[in-house]
This record gives structure tokens, sequence and C-alpha cells, in this order.
């Protein structure tokens, strides 16, 4: 079945790349450098729920992305979590968190309104992380 | 280097059992099922962070729990996160969730009060849990 991104992660996020598992997508909220990484295969929900093949590279792609994006922010602490109560579709936030950012130290979600990325703002980050995951 | 759960942790939760590398706690807050998952190993923060050598236990070990408190509690949607802000010791969350809690379709964090557990009424969640994930 072929892979389809869920419309409402489509419309909050900028797509980075793909890596062999997973879509690597940007969420259009400069307030917090926030990845999502979603497993290009359809009716998966839960965390556990990866199939056995593509279990290792699920997790190696969250460790990846999880170092790269601490690397590139120099993050004081990310932020690894699958929720999805509102979009069904397996998704995981990567999220580099700081002592001054606008949730610290509670979590991301529910916390004000996202603040889009100015034009070209969010191009360098993009471009650094596209050149560190590009397969 | 002996493994000391974080005092925050000790003090907010109830001892489930040890895994092979990590040790279940349940949280008190009877609003919902929710497990807490800390590797016995000292000095780790971030979720890539766990040794090579643990990985597969870490993965495992948070796949079972989470399937297991799927089946014994017929939660419609499980949540998984490690966040750790506010508790350095690297420890996963994984939270039963329904349509009807007291934080839906949100995340638990911050959301109220957590509202104890009265006296052996959370024995019998204990106690299953026990009995699946004993070692």
């Amino acid at each position: 079945m072929p892979f389809t991104l869920h419309e409402r992660l489509a419309a909050d996020t900028l797509p980075v790349v793909d890596l062999d598992l997973c879509r690597v997508l940007l969420m259009k909220d400069r307030r917090y450098p926030w990845l999502i990484l979603v497993p290009r295969r359809e009716g998966l929900r839960d965390f556990d729920e990866v199939r056995p093949e593509d279990k290792h590279a699920f997790y190696e792609e969250i460790e990846r992305v999880s170092e790269i994006l601490r690397e590139e922010t120099a993050a004081e602490k990310m932020n690894v979590a699958a929720l999805g109560n509102m979009v069904p579709q397996l998704h995981v936030h990567i999220i580099a968190r700081f002592a001054h950012d606008a949730a610290w130290p509670g979590p991301v979600w529910g916390v004000g309104e996202a603040e889009p990325y100015g034009p070209g703002e969010a191009e360098a980050l993009l471009g650094r992380l596209r050149e560190r995951l590009g397969n």
C-alpha cells in the first residue's frame, strides 16, 4: 500500500528528507527546533507496532536524528515522544529544548501558538540537516 | 557504579518490577494507567544515549511494557515519551490513554493535579503487571 502522509502533519511541517524508513519533517514553529519522524508504512499507530523487519531502522533513525539535531542546535535536552492522540498516524517528535525556550521545563504541546518561520528563515537549518542526514 | 533512582521519581511512583535493564514504576496518579521505565544505568539523560550493548533490551522492554499495559487496560492509544526536562535521569513514560481521560486529546503532563490511588486501589493493576512482566 502506498504511503500517504496525514494531512495534518503535511500542513504543519516542511519536508526535510526521506531516510530508509522514515520521512523527516520540520515543524513550522520557530520557537523550537522540532523534527518529526514518520515511518513510511501504512496503518501504524503505536510505537510498539513497527514491524520486526523495520525496527532496527526505526530506532537507528530516531537516535541519529536526535544526535544530529542536538549537535546542530547545541540543545540542552532532547525530547523524544510518540503521542498521536490527535493525529493517529505513527509519528515521533524529536525536539531540541533549551532552558530559555517558550515552554521550558514543560512539554511543548499545547503551549501558546506556533510561530511560523519567516521567509528563508528555516533554510539554514534545513540545509544543514539535509547535508547530514542525506542518503 | 550502583544505580540510584532519582528522588523525584522515587517519590512520585510505586515500584512494579525490575526487568533485565529497566526498573518499571507506576505513577501515583489514578487518572491514567501510567508506567515509567528507568534504565538501571548511571549517567544517562537522553533517549539516544543508551549504550550499544543495552539498546536491544531498552527497546524490547519499551515495546513489551507498552503492549502489556495496552492489553491490561484496553487503552485506546499509548503515549511513549522521554522528556526529562525536570528530572534529568533518563526515564520513559508509557501511558495508557482514553478518549474520556482527564487530559485527552492533549498530553498528560502539567494537566491538573495527580490523584493518588486509594488504599489497595493500585494493587490489582500492580499484581497483573507483575505477573505478566515478572522475570
